[in-house]
Order: structure tokens, then C-alpha cells, then sequence
């Protein structure tokens, strides 16, 4: 986990390096995008590649991508007339330690940089699923924030309906597509993916504010057990998030504790209790191992990875 | 050019009606993008498109994706952190129309809903292309806006030489995407056009912060003169808005006159006074005129949208 996170980390800086930018807004971007951070995203993109038997130098485009779009997700989600934050990963903020202009002008930037990374480092005709796969992660993902942030939902919803929305859109979303799109570049490399645009169909999946637009390919049983897996982790990740609020400290945590709380938002241990969210974890760890056992010894790291992520304490 | 900024206008309707969302963000969302506007930029990729020999309806969705990019500029440009303006086409902004965290948010939506359609709604190959033209005429605006309100130059850079840069990333860089963008999509439909990814040649342009990479095509003398054109018109659109600035009112504007003064901004009336201003839009128009000439007819209305937008006053 240590090797293949330290990977992602020296190809984001060479991304960063590449690209000609203004001296301040490189720098404020490094800071954004390279502060730490457990690289969960780009991780899940380049073993789900693997899982399916590809080479994992072909996803690093898009694990990077992946991460760029999340990093841009929290400096914009720090932001005084959002969330005003001044702590994340145990350091001050972007626009604490340059100013809003600049965490605005910065997380723009990350958002179209992940687009030209893909775009610019792969094949046109991938790139072009790539690119698609994740604007809907991001689109979905910003759908989520104004659920979660600025509520608009219908009064007959219920509350836990209400709360799997904003999770499957605000954290669901860009870990789903993490998988898909590692799956997705795997099973191309491994030579049985043939692109049929023509045939996609918009099924729209429960939850999500997007078509789930499902491939039709020579090798069509692999990305829906890559997608379940996802969607499963998802949930899972924003559940414990959720407990980890309740029942941690700032200081170990690296941002702010009792958020929630605070904010009266709806979370799984407010609604559910602690002792049911804890076994919600459970189950949905259950359900992502179950969804990748098809694929044997090749899915071992993603295996491992859904149990750190079921049992991380930060 | 009523009649294609129309077909642009319910175009991005449409878009946006079947783009699943959170009702107070697509409210958001369609009050930033289909408050008037000129529609400069779809225009010109339509009929960069048509120029080239290609069907301007191929087009479509990068004219709105690039209205999108747009769009999401201007909303962010307006925020209290930014530029921090009030009226925008005639009305409040969006953050005074609805909240600062929306402003952000739907601003953020706009810019990755630009990859999705492209990349949904074109072929994947030739989305990959789109989508990285796309993206690197985003991230050198997002680059100019840096520029212009944070700036960072050495300080031995000329006054007018940083204005260049600030001019040419800030509005040209979107401008040139769009002929390039519709002279791609048009070279494509013609059936002249190869993609050749593995021959991407970079060459850094003149004043540009991004490589310009040029592609090797069958037909490769079209995109550069489209590309020569972009870069004529661009800059000098900029320079009639830095007059207009200095000539017109509010009340005529639709948005704040004298603001480039109120704030000490480098521009070219004030760099190089008035008339020396009136020649070099004169000299860019007489320049782009040149780059189009050898596609006669078909460079029509490339060449009418030019001369608008160097009599226009506003």
C-alpha cells in the first residue's frame, strides 16, 4: 500500500512539474493536491486495473486524475461559504494559508487538470471513455455536496433515504468510479474490452443522481463485479467516516471532530445508532468481498484495502 | 448568427433538462449559463466546424461544453473573493441570486458537466481529442485568471509583455480552443482526418502558459490556420473589451464600467493609450481576415463574427 502510494505521490508532482503555470498557483495547488492523505482513490484505481489482469503503469493517468478531483472537491469544501475549515490533514487549509482567491483559482484548476492528464497521457479512444466515466463521477460527487450542504429534497423523503443519497453522490460516487475506471483500463490491456458506444444504455441506478451507464463488452461480466465492489466500499467508507466523527478526536483525526454534530447533519450513528452503523460496516465489507470473489487471488489487494478501510481509525 | 446562438441556447436547455440533478442546483446552474450572453464562443465552433467543410450539427456538443467552461469562469470571476461583482449581463450575479456555496458549487458542476457531454455525447475517439483541447484551453484561462488578479511576474517582465500573457490566457486561451475544437470536429466529418496520437509534437506557443501541440493530420494545413485565426480574434477581443471598459457605462455594459481603472489593472488603453488601442484591433482584425482568406466562402460567417466583435460595443 506504502510502494504503490508512493508512486501516485511522485507521479501527481511530475504531473504538477510538467504543466506550465504560474509560480503561485503551482505552488498553491502543490499544497492542495500533495499534503498527504491516504491516496485511497488512486489506490482503488490501480488495483481494480490489476484485479482484472491489466498493468497498473496504464492507470496511473487516471488514479491521478481520480485524486486530483478529490483534492479539488476539499479545498473548495474548506471554503469560508462552505464548510470554513481551517485545519485538513492536520495542516491549515489552502485558502488559510494563501487566501480564497486562490483556493477557488487552485481547485478549478485541479478539477480541469485531471481531464487534461487523461486526455493528454492516454489513447484518444480510452481517454475518451476515461473522460466520461469521470466527469459523471465528479458531476455526481458535486450533486452530492449541494444534497448534503444545501438540502432540497422532497419533505415525504425519509431521513436514511435522504442520508444514502447525499452518501452514495458526495463519497459513493468518485470511489465507484475509481474502480470502473481501473477496471475499465485493465480489461482493455488485457485485450478482450472493445469499445461499443453505440450500445450504452442509461439504466439509472438506485440512489444516483446519474444514468449508471452500463459497456457492453467482450468481457462484460467483470466491470459490474468492479462497480458492485465499489458501491459497496462507498458506503461503507462515508459509515465509517460518520462513526469517526462521533468517536475520535481532532487532534487524531487531523480536521476538526463533532463536525457533524454540530452542523445537525444527518449521519448513520445519528440516525441508526453506533452499535447498527458498526454492523452496517460489516455487512457492506461483507457484500464488497463477496463481489470480487470471482476474481481470486488477483483481487487480493483490494480485498486488503476494503478491510483498512473497514477498520481505519482516521 | 441569431439563429445559431438559438440553436446553441436550446442545446444547453436540453443539456441541462437531461442531466439528472439536485432541482435548486440545475436552477442554479441554468440561471448562470442561460442568462443571454453573446454566445461568442459556440459560434465560433460551429462555424470553425463549417469552415473546414464539416456539419456544424457534429458540433454541438463542444460548442456548449465550451459555453459551459464560459459560464463557470464568469460565475466564479464574480464571487466576493474574486472580482466580488454584483451585475453580470444585467443581472444580480449568481452568488447574489442565490448564496456564495451555490455560486461555487454550481460553478464547479459547470466545468466537469463541459467533459461529460463532450465525452458522452461525441465518439470516444474523438471526445479524447475534444476533451484535451477542451482541458488545456481551461487550464491556461484558469492560468490567465491567476495572472491578471494574483499576479506573480518576475519582475523584469515589460508591463506590456505581462498584459500579453495575462490577454492571451485569461480570454484567448478559450477563444483559440473554440476554433480548434470546431476545425478538429469539421476536419473529422470530412473524412480527412486521422488521428495520430502517437505524433504529438510539442512546441511551446509564444506567451501561451501550455504546450501547443499541434496534430499531424491528412489534412494538416486547416487546423493551423484556424488556430492563427483564434489567436488573432482572441486577443483582440480582449483589446475592444479593455476600451469598452474605458468608453461605455454600466448601464450599456450590463455589468461594471471602469472597473480595469478602479482597480489598477493593466490594460492596453492604459498601457499604450486609446487610438494606439483602435489600430491594434484594427491590425489583429486585418490579421485574422489573413489566416482565413484561403478557405474563401466557407469562411464566411468566420469572418462577419469577426468584424461583430471588432465594431461591437458591448
Amino acid at each position: 500500500m506504502k510502494r504503490d502510494a508512493a508512486i501516485v505521490e511522485s507521479y501527481l508532482q511530475s504531473v504538477l512539474d510538467a504543466r506550465p503555470l504560474p509560480t503561485n498557483l503551482r505552488e498553491a495547488t502543490a499544497y492542495g493536491l500533495l499534503g498527504g492523505g491516504k491516496r485511497l482513490r488512486p489506490l482503488l484505481v490501480l488495483w481494480s486495473c490489476k484485479a482484472v489482469g491489466g498493468d497498473i503503469e496504464k492507470a496511473l493517468p487516471a488514479a491521478a486524475a481520480i485524486e486530483l478531483i478529490h483534492c479539488f472537491s476539499l479545498v473548495h469544501d474548506d471554503l469560508p461559504a462552505m464548510d470554513d475549515d481551517d485545519l485538513r490533514r492536520g495542516r491549515p487549509t489552502l485558502h488559510r494559508h494563501t487566501n480564497e482567491a486562490m483556493a477557488i483559482l487552485a481547485g478549478d484548476l485541479m478539477s480541469s487538470l485531471a481531464f487534461e492528464l487523461v486526455a493528454t497521457r492516454m489513447q484518444p479512444e480510452l481517454a475518451g471513455m476515461i473522460c466520461r466515466e469521470l466527469a459523471i463521477g465528479t458531476n455526481d460527487m458535486i450533486a452530492g455536496q449541494v444534497f448534503d450542504t444545501l438540502p432540497d429534497f422532497d419533505e415525504a423523503t425519509p431521513p436514511l433515504d435522504r442520508l444514502k443519497t447525499i452518501h452514495r453522490n458526495k463519497t459513493g460516487a468518485l470511489i465507484r468510479c475509481s474502480c470502473r475506471m481501473g477496471a475499465m483500463i485493465g480489461i482493455q490491456k488485457s485485450s478482450e474490452f472493445k469499445v461499443q458506444c453505440s450500445k450504452f444504455k442509461g439504466n439509472k441506478a438506485e440512489g444516483s443522481a446519474s444514468p449508471n451507464f452500463e459497456l457492453e463488452t467482450q468481457n462484460s461480466e467483470l466491470l459490474p463485479l468492479l462497480t458492485r465492489y465499489g458501491e459497496a466500499i462507498g458506503l461503507m467508507f462515508q459509515v465509517v467516516d460518520d462513526l469517526l466523527d462521533v468517536t475520535q478526536t481532532t487532534e487524531h483525526l487531523g480536521k476538526k471532530a463533532g463536525k457533524d454534530a454540530d452542523k445537525g447533519k444527518l449521519t448513520y450513528p445519528g440516525l441508526i445508532g453506533i452499535d447498527a452503523s458498526q454492523k452496517e460496516v460489516e455487512r457492506l465489507e461483507a457484500e464488497a468481498y463477496d463481489a470480487i470473489r470471482p476474481l481470486g487471488e488477483d483481487a487480493k489487494l483490494l480485498k486488503e484495502l476494503c478491510e483498512f478501510m473497514a477498520k481505519r481509525t482516521k
